[in-house]
């Protein structure tokens, strides 16, 4: 009886959540000042970490920036003080790109306590659209951001459940970006992404606290579809989409 | 203009696919033989594997069984024997919980190339329903579970792309079962599976050759809801459930 009860309850719940999603979908959302916050990104010697950075920085956060390549976070540090922000960079080994996922791990533990004591803070995983479909020949790339995108569902899952509301948790999905991890990435439909484009969905996803950052956003719909379409089609649709890479993957600078 | 062709294309293989796919759920699907064929099992001195052990003994394959637990698989091996089939017994060290997705990509390497010469062989990867929706407190275990589940649909993606269709993947994705890895589990509505109900559905599988073995198999549609319902809902009918389990995380036996 109680149980009939508790789902009978759920069909207003329903439709109440259904009605005020697409609201929020009609209505721009207000972004979060970050300016004064200590933000701490890895990986910030070249590519998307230093370009977001470079965003912090003109927001006016106190960044800590963290790579295995001296010269590059020196570089990106620099910059920063440039535009006006507080910067201190840091060398620190994080270039098994096969070990992305146990490196948040460690990071997060290092400072969670802290934000939970606060109920205060904001973690960022960077996986990939590779997190959520998979691609022939990227096996360990997509398995290691599969476990990315597992590590952001259950921090914020594990947040939601001890009442730590002050944390939020957003996790960056993006397309082939054009930064030299895989050698001439294309596909037929989407282009492939300038790291400025996905750094702007980024900050703008962050800011917003949005939970799933798909770039581009379209993503979210082929995911869903990709589970409940049959795998024939699934297959010929796979052919006329044609992505390709270079078989021999390749690295611009040894951290991505 | 070429383009345009290949999507209205795209129709005729969705309607065909789709009423495919409809009618192959109403015809019982066959089993395969696995008489006479190697079986490699990891982790087979107790529970799951061991019980898929005596299984694939019963259909007399030919058994290689790992497990660290040298007593277990000692045992395992014995029974096999009492059940006609030809067993090897090895010790062999798997017992990294968080490292289950190494583990098996190591092993998938060290196989892979003489199945690929062959173009035979079947190759299972044991997730969980923690690899595709997450549960608060089993962060860790859900990140390997996920990367698995990640790791089943790329090595999948791979063996097409190459056009070896003669090496079949399977991934077994139970809910909590009761072998003493999670104290006490419970949710409200989907029971605690016991291991003898997750072998029967995971050697169906197996032996009609379905990629997604989801145990029980109304979990897939959970999974493709919790994509399309708004955040607030989920919440909601996630306090309904009401998945519990004591907070400390023990084992029965060393290895799982």
């Amino acid at each position: 009886m109680h149980i009939l009860l508790d789902l009978l309850l759920l069909i207003p719940i329903l439709i109440f959540s259904t009605v005020e999603s697409f609201v929020k979908l009609l209505i721009p959302k207000k972004r979060k000042s970050v300016s004064g916050e200590i933000v701490l990104i890895t990986g910030a010697g070249h590519g998307i970490g230093r370009l977001t950075a470079y965003e912090f920085a003109k927001l006016k956060s106190k960044l800590v920036l963290w790579d295995i390549n001296k010269h590059g976070i020196e570089e990106t540090a620099a910059e920063c003080r440039k535009l006006g922000a507080r910067a201190h960079a840091y060398v620190v080994d994080c270039s098994n790109r096969e070990e992305i996922y146990n490196y948040a791990k460690k990071t997060t533990k290092a400072f969670l306590p802290a934000m939970m004591k606060n109920n205060h803070g904001h973690i960022i995983t960077v996986a990939s659209a590779g997190g959520h479909t998979v691609v022939p020949f990227l096996l360990a790339y997509c398995s290691s951001k599969f476990a990315a995108v597992g590590f952001h569902r259950a921090l914020t899952a594990e947040m939601a459940a001890l009442g730590k509301n002050g944390i939020k948790t957003s996790c960056l999905c993006p397309n082939f970006i054009n930064t030299g991890f895989i050698k001439n990435p294309s596909t037929r439909f989407i282009p492939t992404l300038e790291p400025e484009e996905v750094v702007s969905k980024l900050m703008k996803g962050i800011l917003t606290e949005q939970k799933m950052i798909f770039v581009p956003s379209s993503l979210s719909v082929v995911i869903v579809l990709e589970r409940i379409f049959p795998e024939r089609f699934l297959n010929a649709m796979r052919r006329i989409i044609n992505v390709k890479f270079d078989a021999v993957i390749g690295f611009k600078n040894k951290v991505q």
